[in-house]
């Protein structure tokens, strides 16, 4: 595992300085699934490739899940789940505020978790058991907070999912919680959770890639997750997701505005 | 106008490395008017009475509107409008995301703007009829959008007090744009317009410092907001904001939700 980590964590910042040169560039951008707001860019391609590659290189066995299918999983005991950019829409917009996700998962458990943050440069890397470091410093265990002192990252968009079919209604979240957030990208902000930047991440169609590592990273901080004691299956379905800082928020904040 | 632009753009530097050194130390965090989430740290203090003796050796004659009331008006020709800290709460949480705010308006037109976004490093810049620049590269126009294209920037909160006060109901804002964000300071996101980051910032209660620079670098790029043709009053009133991208999707805006 540490063979992994330490080449992957290499190649992780390797693709960023990519990621950045490119930005300075033309890029191509194209809608998928007829989504006008699933856009996907040249440059989310160029990278998967460049990960799936360079990791096949090193280690010929392990086997991938990605976003962009630029490779069919041939499931073996190692796979790699791999984002290469969460958060596209802010990359295309901003220049900002998104993450290169990759996991590592043996035998369906999450061993290692990278979630790099490439134009704030900041490098989130968990493995199971051992903890979480950014850009190689140890993480404290996130800091407990009461509902009141939360603050939710969810989107309009989910909200008015929710509230349409009938799962929850969070017309009077505001006066619930310390204040609202929306980032963008799923992958940085459940990994935030884990240093206190906010401290609820809430979706309701997010897919494997997008949580993949920064749930590792999560759990080896003391957040939780609504996945935490189900096996990880394989594919590319869309669910919903909570992330939090603490059980007993969670379960309050789902006993007051779920239906 | 060039010398007090040339000197503040270097004391606005100078602030945000005193922020840098801060953040490593510890804060003193109060609360303001008994607001859970109006909070002030020892920095934002700080950082106002830095640049507001900074200006006043150099200026001796201009006054002084600011957020943390570390000085009083005193309402000279020159009047510096300063909001040291533009997202307290993103400074407390996240250690990103906030901005120093400082604009000069002479006998009630505002003339130079800056919004310094610390942790990025980026300088923005504006003088009337002069253009915008970020970083001292000059800044083009903003590209126009349509209602479908535009990323909107608005609160749960801001949400929540429009539909109780009966002003608006963006209970159906999902559908009709392309996606929503909530990055929590104002002055950064109205900025931020001019740069095609967001195409719209709502609130329904700011402050004169929290808009008086941003408003400016957003009409040097060619933005829109409910301010532009109404005299400024130099006074410490909250009232509701809208900047947008252009002046028709504005209007289409306001006809779909407004009541």
């Amino acid at each position: 595992m540490k063979a992994r980590r330490e080449y992957v964590e290499k190649i992780v910042l390797e693709a960023g300085q990519l990621i950045k040169q490119r930005i300075t560039e033309d890029m191509k951008i194209e809608r998928k699934n007829g989504q006008r707001s699933d856009l996907v860019t040249s440059v989310d391609y160029e990278i998967e490739r460049f990960l799936v590659e360079r990791i096949s290189e090193k280690f010929p066995q392990d086997s991938f899940l990605t976003e962009e299918k630029t490779v069919t999983l041939e499931e073996t005991d190692h796979v790699w789940i791999i984002d290469p950019i969460d958060g596209t829409m802010n990359f295309i917009y901003s220049l900002r505020d998104f993450a290169i996700s990759i996991a590592l998962y043996v035998k369906g458990v999450g061993e290692l978790g990278i979630v790099y943050d490439v134009m704030a440069d900041e490098l989130f890397v968990a493995l199971k058991g051992q903890g979480a470091t950014l850009n190689g410093k140890k993480l404290d265990k996130v800091t407990p907070v009461t509902l009141k002192q939360s603050i939710v990252d969810i989107s309009l968009k989910t909200i008015w999912n929710l509230k349409n079919n009938l799962i929850a209604d969070f017309k009077d979240l505001t006066p619930a919680v310390l204040t609202h957030r929306n980032l963008g990208s799923a992958a940085l902000r459940i990994t935030h959770i884990g240093i206190n930047r906010v401290h609820f991440y809430i979706s309701d169609r997010l897919s494997i890639w997008d949580i993949a590592a920064a749930v590792i990273i999560l759990e080896e901080l003391g957040g939780v997750h609504n996945f935490m004691d189900e096996e990880l299956i394989y594919n590319s379905d869309s669910f919903f997701f909570m992330g939090a800082n603490n059980k007993e928020i969670a379960q309050e904040l789902h006993d007051k505005f779920f239906l």
